[in-house]
């Protein structure tokens, strides 16, 4: 079992996920029946912090709920003890063991919060601290970097949206339809590595998103990152243009996630600007062919729900990045100088 | 009036803001008083969002209120309509244009929310929106680069904070002191050129804080970015050490803020790290020795309170990035490809 290993079975722990659904948020809807939280805050480092802004974004728009990503150091560098009585706290931790987002999720606790914990280690410290724990069940990461739990991560803050507020027959269809996306996703593969392969020189690269895509640029940056070494940038598209869009030059990679949705037509005009006027070399994942075709593209199925774009757009995200780390001679197993487990405080 | 003007001419813009913000601040003052606000939003873009970072940091910890950085799309792409009843909800933006963060603060005050505009324009769309101006009277900025609003904005963002809580004496007596420390700040600026000179080659950084100084980082690096066009990426110490602590090898650049502080130690331990077991090389702002010393390091003045850190400490960051730029043969007026006023949707 290696990286490609557990990217190739993300269909499948998706469909676990789902599957245990029912049992697992039955009682969090049951407790925000009775309590509806007034905001919500989402606890969270590294990988697990970009599920935390796609919660941003879905609970906003499907929920109505502002959604803040905490700052621990707050509270366990300066001692606040900010006021979160009547939130909806999740903290999100593949290993449940980073002692920040414990004590955040301690301290909500004891103000009286509604505290979730989503992790794929249901017997860890945040499992243990949280009034309602999901586990993640997509069976142990032995990579370094995080793939099938982020997915996971991805559709337990879906899961969760709904337990807030049920789903529509529509959207229901929708969920049960992810496994299938997921794995049609995957043929992105031979693509990828070719791509990877005239790619592999690259030292940087600009990735950018918008909206729930955002967070697919954030976290497919930071597998550029932390697998193939490259100096990778995201930002939401908007922010690009206030400042960072001076780094646009002749040659300038840029990688950008671009589906069908409301920010797709202003997102294939900066991306044409960035081309045309500014010479950059795009790499646009989409299903819309006019995003694609740019520049380079890698295809995303058909059909898939705008609201659910993010766990199924990250698959070629990761396909490439994995494969950028092999045309580079690099070990994707285990990346220099991180572990698994990060104990920040 | 060039760019290195506005730098210089922060101590003045600092002490007019002082000067006004009881006439400016004292009717939020008043209107916290009978309505207390749940928690805060803030909508900004680009530098303004920095701002943000630290309003994050300082009215969570002085005000135990939760801050969520507002994510405009979800209101102006998905029509969102997120429960903001009962927020504090800031606009900033230097210029009072750009539609997206209007947009954001007229929803809220629809809702009833108590809105507030911090903006360099008083008769501007964003300025006419809100409940509450705040005019940053920072005098016009005519390079692209926003530094002394950029200042402004961060002390309009503690006096919000003793608006909502009044300052105790020995508060009143460090807003009164941040003139003086800006100017002591300056006196970087000969070091600033000698390293910038030395650093001219570079193309890409590592930019580190963390706590209030998080939002120093991220500022000192999209300065970097617009006007010297080094892809410098920046993060939070702690989400540094979850995944991009990979890239660290002999030669990487790692720029670092670490004040003193409780985060000094931590951030010491890392940056210690980064240089001895990695071989990176390491420029640190700090006023203590220990942070300076472990390599390359820009002074700052002793005793700056912490919880004003980043608006003496954003000044040497300022100063290597407009001397880094001359020193690379760029123009740090205009940078490329960006306008003054951005108007994402």
């Amino acid at each position: 079992m290696g990286l490609r290993d557990e990217i190739l079975e993300q269909p499948a722990a998706v469909q676990r996920l789902l599957d245990s659904g029912p049992e697992a948020f039955g009682p969090i809807s049951a407790a925000v029946g009775s309590r509806r939280p007034r905001f919500a805050i989402i606890a969270a480092r590294g990988t697990s912090d970009n599920a935390g802004v796609y919660a941003q974004y879905l609970l906003a728009v499907r929920n109505g709920l502002i959604v803040a990503l905490a700052a621990p150091s707050t509270i366990t560098l300066y001692g606040a003890r900010p006021n979160m009585a009547d939130a909806l706290v999740v903290g999100i931790s593949q290993s449940g063991r980073s002692p920040d987002i414990v004590e955040v999720v301690e301290e909500a606790r004891r103000q009286g919060a509604l505290t979730v914990a989503l992790t794929n280690d249901a017997a860890s410290p945040l499992a243990e601290t949280a009034d309602h724990v999901v586990d993640l069940r997509a069976g142990p990461e032995r990579a370094t970097a995080a793939t099938k739990t982020y997915t996971a991560e991805l559709l337990a803050v879906a899961l969760l949206s709904t337990a807030l507020d049920p789903p529509s027959a529509g959207e229901t269809v929708d969920l049960a339809g992810l496994p299938a996306l997921i794995s049609a996703a995957l043929a992105a593969e031979p693509h990828a590595r070719d791509l990877a392969a005239a790619h592999a020189k690259r030292q940087r690269a600009v990735v950018l998103g918008r909206g729930y895509s955002y967070s697919t640029a954030r976290e497919w940056a930071l597998k550029l990152q932390e697998m193939a070494l490259v100096a990778a940038m995201s930002y939401s598209a908007a922010d690009f243009e206030h400042g960072p869009l001076a780094l646009a030059e002749p040659g300038l990679p840029v990688l950008a996630v671009a589906p069908s949705g409301p920010e797709l037509e202003a997102q294939v005009a900066l991306l044409a600007r960035l081309k045309e006027d500014h010479g950059a070399r795009l790499l646009v994942i989409s299903d819309a062919p006019a995003a694609r075709e740019i520049d380079e593209g890698l295809a995303l199925p058909d059909g898939i729900p705008p609201w659910l774009a993010p766990i199924v757009e990250i698959v070629p995200a990761q396909l490439y990045a994995y494969q950028l780390t092999v045309a580079r001679g690099l070990n994707p197993e285990h990346p220099r100088t991180i572990s698994k487990v990060t104990e920040t405080r």
